[in-house]
């Protein structure tokens, strides 16, 4: 007897405004049987919390929960073998539904394939069962666009940067390129500043903390002096608008 | 006596999917009142395309038909001075709506503030009228969704690259970079592909064309010898895929 899988839908969120849901995103979010997401320890999760009171009332929620309650260092050699093990285990438990022919949402905030973690369940399943992924507004979008700042025009060249690359590699990128983005600002706000001062771009670059979301904080970079940031904040550097 | 300025929304309508509008683009341009978007010469317009039956009824709609049939180089220093032109006339029609206290939604495919039009019209009105601009799902992640690549993982690099960029220029920048959006393909594509293979990653390289749109083409890069690309295309390289 053969029984038919189920889809997986790899859902992105948008950056944090439940309005700036997709109508798809809207639409497999109402109707799935079964809803995964990722989430902190001890907090609702972001996916999640976007999602609010649309999912079906009679839905199974399966809340993968982040072995770590702190950043641990992507060198840390522990980091990618806990980390295996428990995508491993996120995959495992949507598998089981989608063998019973249950459809299952995996929700993600931002847009599913540019640096979600669904990536890693994505591609663990999308070989062996039916599958659609549906694109979302990116956390970078919400942001500049809080920020009222134009990012990139003609032909600029943008780059989306790690805060955790070291401070030479930064300045080095960021002279490269006319409009950068840099994420993951968190504890390495210090070397990122240093390295704007170097690359001449702090009078031009903007921190966004929480974009598009209750508490949205906007500054120049150059009044940040002495703030602590969160690991999910980013700093904006405008290309250079040539055309008018 | 005085009158209340409309507002202007300058909205991003996604990458081709009418089902990828975010409820907020909805709301918003079913009840504005003026709708302004951009058109090639004989063309409905993409934006507008995308947004189909769902204007309000009685909209009153302005459509600015870009004054050149076949690109003009970035380059040629009658663009910069034609376009100028022309976008101070959009801005104008739009502001006397304005004036007029109507509000208009400028509709603009992507996202607004990512390589959008809209950016010289909104440059140009926004210290003057009351404005809110909604983000959008840009193109490119359109395109890297149709094609089944998440593109960018962990701190990996991206880069957003013109195709029009000299070919050594292309080449540096890809080897600075984990992942890469190569945009306006069209007529710099053996270029592309020259820069591609000088930098080790034609390989992994993904054409796409009319991505999450009725004609969607993906191909691998070393498939496509000999065929000629529309300007709206698009190379992606996935980025390293260092976490598993």
């Amino acid at each position: 007897m053969m029984r038919a899988l189920g889809t997986l839908h790899t859902i992105g969120m948008g950056p944090g405004d439940p309005e700036l849901l997709t109508l798809k995103a809207l639409r497999l979010i109402g109707q799935a049987p079964v809803v995964a997401y990722f989430a902190k320890r001890g907090r609702v999760g972001h996916a999640r919390s976007i999602a609010g009171a649309r999912l079906h009332p009679d839905a199974i929620e399966l809340r993968f929960e982040y072995p770590f309650t702190t950043e641990l260092s992507i060198e840390d050699p522990r980091y990618p073998v806990d980390m295996g093990v428990f995508y491993e285990a996120c995959a495992g438990r949507i598998a089981a539904h989608l063998d019973g022919g249950q459809d299952v949402a995996l929700l993600c905030e931002g847009d599913p394939f540019f640096y979600g973690s669904s990536m890693y369940l994505y591609d663990r399943l999308h070989a062996d069962y039916p599958h659609e992924t549906v694109p979302g507004v990116t956390g970078m979008s919400g942001c500049w666009t809080a920020a009222g700042l134009p990012i990139a025009h003609g032909d600029d060249m943008l780059c989306v940067l790690p805060g955790t690359l070291d401070e030479d590699r930064l300045v080095d990128r960021l002279l490269g390129c006319d409009a950068a983005v840099i994420m993951k600002v968190g504890r390495n706000l210090a070397k990122i500043q240093r390295a704007l001062r170097r690359a001449g771009m702090a009078e031009r670059a903007v921190y966004v903390e929480r974009g598009t979301q209750d508490g949205q904080c906007i500054l120049p970079m150059t009044g940040m002096d002495g703030r602590a940031a969160p690991y999910f904040s980013m700093v904006l550097v405008q290309g250079r608008q040539r055309l008018r």
